[in-house]
């Protein structure tokens, strides 16, 4: 980025903090949907890096209900057929995933159709790591939000907003999934976090554990209440440490089978 | 883009068109892999604006080999357990895919192992649609490489070439994938234009098709010399005819399930 674009952007990020106020206190539940944002400037200021929030999908990565996420049957080889493919089976909520509106939400956009434009998006990552180490079942809350805001201005809209609890480091052991005594333990959303979102007209949010949801939840309540709303949810980003609370914008490569509820999905980041 | 980045820009161009002879001579196979690719300076550019390259996978998607290309079993339903998730197989090659190498290289680079900065490249589009009007097996020949680089420019390194045959105006035809008689006919890359790209130190290339060998092709010669040099290929791209020959960029939504050979991909460019 050329120093006069440098400029614009940090006037512009100016303007859009001062508009932010009157802008959710309008926005409502009635603000864009996952399926008509608007164009994504963030890309014009982008340097080019690329930061990959993938984990490599293997039959041992954890699940949430514990069976295996994916396997894979031979289907072509090199020495009868003179290539390979493999036939591959998968649960849809495998591995750094999508959770589309269908998911919870019968009659919700299926994954085929959230539209390219919502796919890619401003990311905005609220660093939840001091109050994970406290509580493994901590949530992003209201005041998390606030505070992202009051460091880094508006959370523009369209925007993918994700929780970067730390729990990455745990990937591989127990502790990814369980506390000591085998009970769901791990960090997620407030439903009176992502109600606030939901008002700002965010896309998407995204959680570097299973759930979007912390391990504890009883019922679910953010699950039932976002994908419902028209919005999308990313469980088990890996890498978000790699990236700014914002600047970054979000790649979600989501499947595109027919009336899918979600699945496995390459994400990247560009700063 | 502001003015100056505009400058800039047009600067740069010419500067890499004068380089272009120098670097192609030099290059050769030891050029670039896959794997090893510099920032994407083209975001740097973008309007924002998205075009979805990616078709809707069904069961009906035409296939290679005829058989369908994915199928879904319910796995979770609302009534039973209060959300849905299916569980989803399917053969690799299916939909808008991935080659990885080792597709038809044992050995070769599975799809988890492509580089996330290899799947985010500069987008230059040939115009193959006179060419295949007349000729169902036409192929992308070196002289087409020349005329887009005399009409566009330099191809720049770590770019994907895709191959706009107007293929997509027959999806859901039988003549997507078949002659009259039965035979395979579809337009491709011949190996003597790949070989060139191989030098220039292309990521990828793209085809509108069912392969990036056209449908009468023998031996496959694209497929045993592109992938084994460490690229990878797109096929049955959509929506081609919604970008400019030169100045888009490409993510590439590559699987990332380990040892895979490829497999179906969210495909998105932004201009
Ligand atoms: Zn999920
Ligand atoms: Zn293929």
């Amino acid at each position: 980025m050329c120093n006069a674009c440098l400029i614009d952007s940090v006037r512009e990020s100016a303007l859009s903090r001062r508009d932010f106020f009157r802008r959710s206190a309008a926005a409502g539940l009635a603000a864009t949907a996952a399926g008509t944002l608007a164009a994504r400037p963030a890309l014009a200021q982008s340097s080019g890096k690329v930061v990959d929030l993938t984990y490599t999908l293997t039959p041992e990565f954890p699940t949430f209900d514990g069976k295996p996420g994916i396997s894979l049957d031979p289907d072509k080889d090199y020495a009868a057929d003179g290539y390979k493919i493999w036939k591959v089976s998968f649960f849809e909520h495998s591995g750094t995933h999508v959770d589309a509106p269908m998911h919870f939400a019968e009659g919700g956009l299926s994954v085929d159709n959230l539209t390219a434009e919502s796919l890619i998006c401003p990311l905005c990552i609220i660093d939840l790591k001091a109050k994970a180490a406290e509580d493994p079942n901590a949530m992003v809350e209201p005041e998390d939000i606030e505070n992202w805001i009051s460091d880094n201005g508006d959370i523009p809209e369209g925007a993918c907003v994700a929780m970067n609890s730390g729990w990455g480091a745990k990937m591989g052991d127990a502790s990814f999934r369980n506390d000591p005594e085998g009970n769901f333990a791990f960090p997620g959303f407030a439903k009176s976090a992502t109600d606030m979102l939901l008002g700002m007209g965010v896309a998407s949010i995204g959680v570097d554990t299973l759930s979007l949801d912390p391990g504890n939840s009883a019922d679910f309540a953010v699950h039932y209440s976002w994908l419902p709303a028209g919005r999308y949810g990313i469980e088990n980003l890996a890498n978000l440490d790699g990236l700014p609370a914002s600047g970054a914008t979000i790649f979600v490569g989501a499947p595109k089978h027919a009336n899918g509820t979600g699945g496995p999905a390459r994400i990247m980041a560009v700063l």
